[in-house]
């Protein structure tokens, strides 16, 4: 059964945040989206979370812009800038010596859900639903389960007290394997994983060779079906 | 003796932040400020800010743009709205039958924050200043103590572990009355404080008349010294 309650999903339009969406379509009642542009180098991503969302029947689907984040780093992921290695929901598969990637924001999932808690009010959402993931942690503090607790507690005290939100992250210790699995056992998910952009060089599907991309084969191999993405005519 | 260290002061250009902004160069040795660019009201504000900053002697003045708080919300303050009711730093002088103010947008210090906190990151600042204020507290819930405390501990998690962050907020518990008298007590703020932006109607000097300008003379009143704003031709 349901709960007849309302949620908001931030959906970056990778395989992670879709798995969360239809995660959230099996939970919840009301379903809503929010995607940030943020000047994404691959525009293709900020149109597969639009496609997504409209396939899946979401409620309501925001485009936030985060300029912010463009003047404050020299993020990977950010237009001008050179190397691209971080994946979806701030999880990164190639580490610097220092620890931390090159793409590294400090603080990006903490605009991003700070941004997202103050629409979940707006939208009267009391849950808020992020792919973060610190199985594949290599440097990102603010993907870590610790910092998603403290974060709660931070955005319920920013918040009317007639507003707590909380946040959830069905992914937080799945593995790759495990997160395709779970995409399988839910409703329409797998439709819409074939949607999703998960290379770094944009591609849909993708080119199959940069991290990201072996990272998601790998995942699927692992759980034993085809990345539905592969059917795709690009 | 002045602090080492470097800090970072969230600098809107009214009587509070312009305030802190003296009180961090009282005490630290390099001072950086930020101003956020939300499509306020009244231009001025921000040319405001700029002036205090550079007349300061700032290191750096980053001007941060956060549209994102434009696309979330309905901010009296904002382009566009209707009822300019809400003062700098989050603070209320008018408050709606159900608690909060008609500007209220949920979570915007929670933004400010966020986004200071990762410049302050990038520019290796340790200490972050803030003009919140709970003294006059009207239904902001985000000004309150128990908000910024708990906004250090996910700040701190958010970002490298070498690079932990301070929330300094030295008017938490002080009156308007107070303020004047630390404003007093710091070299050059009165100076400074000539150019700082209160009115609601974007004045310099203000309107007199508006609730921000009565709140900012019952302040200079009550300390028994003269507003030298008042001294400035408009």
């Amino acid at each position: 059964m349901k709960m007849k309650k309302s949620v908001l999903v931030v959906l970056s339009g990778g395989q992670d945040s879709t798995t969360c969406l239809h995660w959230a379509l099996s939970r919840f009642e009301e379903v809503h989206a929010v995607t940030f542009d943020y000047g994404q180098r691959h525009r293709l991503e900020v149109e597969a979370a639009k496609e997504i969302g409209k396939k899946a029947g979401v409620k309501s689907h925001t485009l936030l812009p985060l300029d912010v984040l463009k003047a404050i780093g020299d993020s990977a992921l950010i237009e001008g800038s050179q190397t691209p290695l971080q994946g979806e929901g701030g999880r990164a598969d190639t580490a610097m010596p220092q620890g931390l990637p090159t793409s590294f924001v400090p603080g990006r999932n903490l605009l991003f859900l700070s941004a997202a808690g103050a629409l979940a009010v707006k939208l009267g959402c009391e849950t808020l639903v992020t792919g973060v993931c610190q199985t594949d942690y290599s440097g990102y503090p603010d993907c870590r389960e610790e910092f998603i607790k403290a974060l709660e507690v931070a955005l319920c005290l920013a918040m009317p007290s007639s507003s707590p939100i909380r946040i959830e992250t069905p992914l937080m210790h799945l593995s790759k394997k495990e997160s395709v699995e779970l995409a399988v056992s839910l409703e329409g998910c797998l439709e819409s994983l074939a949607l999703s952009v998960t290379c770094y060089n944009g591609l849909r599907p993708g080119c199959g060779t940069c991290p990201a991309c072996v990272l998601r084969a790998k995942g699927f191999e692992e759980a034993g079906i085809p990345d539905p993405q592969n059917n795709l005519q690009s």
